[in-house]
């Protein structure tokens, strides 16, 4: 990847930022060849610098330098964007806040979290160890608590606990002129002044950066049982979500994973023994009375929709090797096509349209040719492809990135969206005049009153 | 009250709106009168004319029209607001969304429901009674669905199924210049572009007018049992809370009554037989055994704050006649002052400053010599005083909004909000700088963006 030349505001930009910040401003290759780049399919686009804040008033210094130059300002957490989120496609400084990672407060009283964007969700839950409370989004990567927050990321949890928008209740952001304000507030609810916490949740650092997030925690339930089962076919296992859900069945956790990914799972985890048939992956949360009612009624419903191969998981060793082996889907599914790299979709509908949309979705990836194995945060409506692509094949992704795109087509057919959780940076901004019509110039506009000069994170989503 | 002389703007457009409605314009007195004022305290302003569209084309006419002439337009449910929300405070069009009360569809895998604006609270659960879903959101009035998401209202089950802002899934509105935009979609989540579903919750029309709302349903529980016990102190109720929601309890609904208002109760329902003290009344929704579940582990926490006087109440009738009790608070307050008024404050803090915050709040009452029964959605931190006044005293009234600044500067002090549910109108719009900060220039910044001439709702929130 070479680097374009240095716009001069960019670079006075940069000599400015280099006496603010000395050591915790990087030009070295390394550091510049890994902010360039994210876990998904985006080229590679090197920033000029990376800048490393200790504190919201230095986020707000470095992004005042910033716009007196013009110069874009990238925010950057972990990496582990699919979408291009993180990536400088035009240049600029990538502003990585890893070292904003302390945990401030816990309010156990008031099951809520403040922490810097830096944070990680696991290293949350460690911190919330001896509380009896956890944060329950759960996106595949240990991503930073800013970076969820700046995609509108969710996990396995999200049909009981719902996703990021719902778990957080005040952000402090620096605005593209450093300004720094407070949304929300720790109060549960309130009715007083435009949702600026929901305008910044998903917004992917095109409006301002996100230096704290007051977060919801959950207690963590005195009963946790994992299990398994199989069906004939996945509509069999939809329509048993379906109904579960209907019942008021409060689950926490509805995975599905389809025969080619089952395959896969069985290629990786051979012991877990399963049959090459859609499964569904499940919890239950709750007394231990209620759990056990719950998995009766689901085994019930199940029944109705001939599913077999009911296992079951209480003890914590069994139920982290079952969600592990979840966990690692994507390896799993790397396994079917050993060399290949996965492209991810992420499509969501509403759940009595999700059936029709796999139905077509398994047409479209039988035309392909390409083996493309399925795993859905059923619940929510919202699955995953991982077509297995020749990284050096430039046919075999054109032919991935084409059943993509027809998947994405299908889903908005159906009332649906094309990203449920990974968000849209430079890899889905094709579909958003489509799945939005007039609201996208909207999005534009609130874009361009916010940032005029457009220094946040140019080039994503608007 | 006199109304002001026609601008000439408004004059043509009502011209043009008489041209395009007919008999759905109307000056006629009473409607006028009926549409200057809610059921708050703010100054009634006559609208020069009332309009009541049929059709979301109806709406973008009716807007497109006043755009072009400058002639403000306020939207109008049910005027059931309490902070003058509806109130036309420089004249123009009142919207009357009456007519648009049609529910369009119910998607029972879906768990939700497609309504339009003008449909009420109730007529929506009516529609739903053989559908075995309920819509939970329950404000104190019978409102309407756009009336509802425009002021972010909420009521006793959001402790458990959320507020208005939890249970809408998409919008249809129309914008300032006439444009007819969709946000969001019946997919239960996407991480794709701004959640402009979001920004219009609570805006209060001041950003364009709902038309149509997709919102989320809940299966209605198996079993419901309602109680109330009785505290010697708040802070015993309060604490029993906090520790049962710790516990993770997932009651349904928790409300508190302190002992000026169940003085009250007394008086308007002497067959409820309950002491003069504060009480918690509680609902309790799951399987059977889940709910006697709940109820045991409630009874245990409570007993542990010196909680007496269960009573139960798992017969429907039995169970309306506890919460229409409750529901009437406002009736039951005034019967502590026969002849007076209610002015209702609303504020809302973190849980764990609950007790402090209402401590405070009682001390504040002492001081003025005021009678203010107190009622709150304990679970959310929300309380309303009923401050009781004489209408025709205007010393009295101004007492009762002096009481009302300190308890608002109270929440705010501890890291609360204004407003939890009624909204902020005019009644509230002094404090959004003390509450917002620098938030709050970038909420008029918005507004000025989406609203460029000002013609939404002038006046209120921004």
């Amino acid at each position: 990847m070479m680097n374009k030349p240095l716009r001069p505001g960019n670079s006075a930009a940069i000599e400015e930022l280099r006496a603010l910040l000395g050591e915790h401003l990087s030009t070295g290759p390394s550091i510049l060849d890994a902010h360039g780049r994210d876990q998904g399919y985006a080229e590679q686009h090197l920033p000029d610098a990376v800048v490393f804040p200790g504190s919201t008033q230095e986020v707000s210094q470095i992004v005042k330098i910033c716009a007196r130059h013009g110069c874009p300002v990238i925010p950057y957490g972990t990496g582990t964007s699919l979408e291009g989120q993180v990536i400088p496609v035009s240049g600029g400084i990538s502003l990585d806040l890893s070292r904003m990672n302390r945990v401030i407060d816990i309010h156990e009283k008031d099951l809520d979290a403040v922490v810097q964007p830096g944070v990680t969700r696991t290293q949350l839950n460690d911190a919330l160890r001896s509380s009896g409370l956890m944060f329950t989004v759960d996106p595949g990567a240990d991503a930073s608590m800013g970076g969820m927050a700046s995609t509108r990321a969710s996990g396995t949890n999200t049909v009981r606990y719902g996703t990021i928008r719902e778990n957080i209740l005040a952000l402090e952001v620096v605005l593209p002129d450093g300004e720094i304000i407070r949304t929300g507030s720790r109060a549960r609810k309130s009715a007083s002044g435009y949702d600026l916490t929901h305008l910044f949740i998903g917004s992917e650092g095109t409006l301002g950066i996100i230096t704290e997030l007051t977060v919801r925690l959950h207690g963590l339930p005195e009963s946790i049982l994992a299990a398994t089962c199989a069906f004939p076919t996945i509509s069999a296992a939809v329509d048993t979500v379906i109904m579960a859900i209907q019942c008021g069945l409060p689950m926490a956790r509805i995975e599905l994973l389809d025969e080619v990914q089952m395959r896969g799972m069985n290629l990786l985890h051979s012991d877990l023994g399963l049959q090459e048939t859609p499964y569904l992956f499940l919890e239950f949360h709750g007394s231990e009375t209620g759990v056990k009612e719950q998995v009766e009624t689901f085994r019930e419903i199940a029944d109705g929709f001939e599913a077999t191969d009911f296992q079951f998981a209480a003890r914590m060793e069994d139920r982290n090797r079952l969600w592990a082996a979840r966990h690692q889907a994507y390896f799993a599914a790397k396994a079917l096509r050993p060399g290949a790299s996965g492209l991810v979709t992420d499509c969501c509908v509403p759940i009595s349209e999700l059936a029709r949309c796999i139905h077509r979705t398994k047409q479209a990836i039988g035309i392909s040719g390409l083996v493309a194995p399925l795993t859905g945060h059923v619940g929510d409506g919202n699955f995953h492809l991982v077509i297995l692509v020749d990284p050096d094949d430039a046919a075999d992704l054109r032919a991935a990135q084409d059943l993509a795109g027809t998947i994405n087509r299908i889903a908005l057919s159906l009332g649906g969206t094309v990203t449920g959780e990974h968000g849209v940076g430079t890899g889905k901004r094709k579909y958003m005049e489509a799945e939005h019509g007039a609201a996208y110039a909207l999005m534009q506009r609130l874009k361009a009153a916010i940032d005029p000069d457009g220094i946040m994170n140019p080039g994503k989503m608007v």
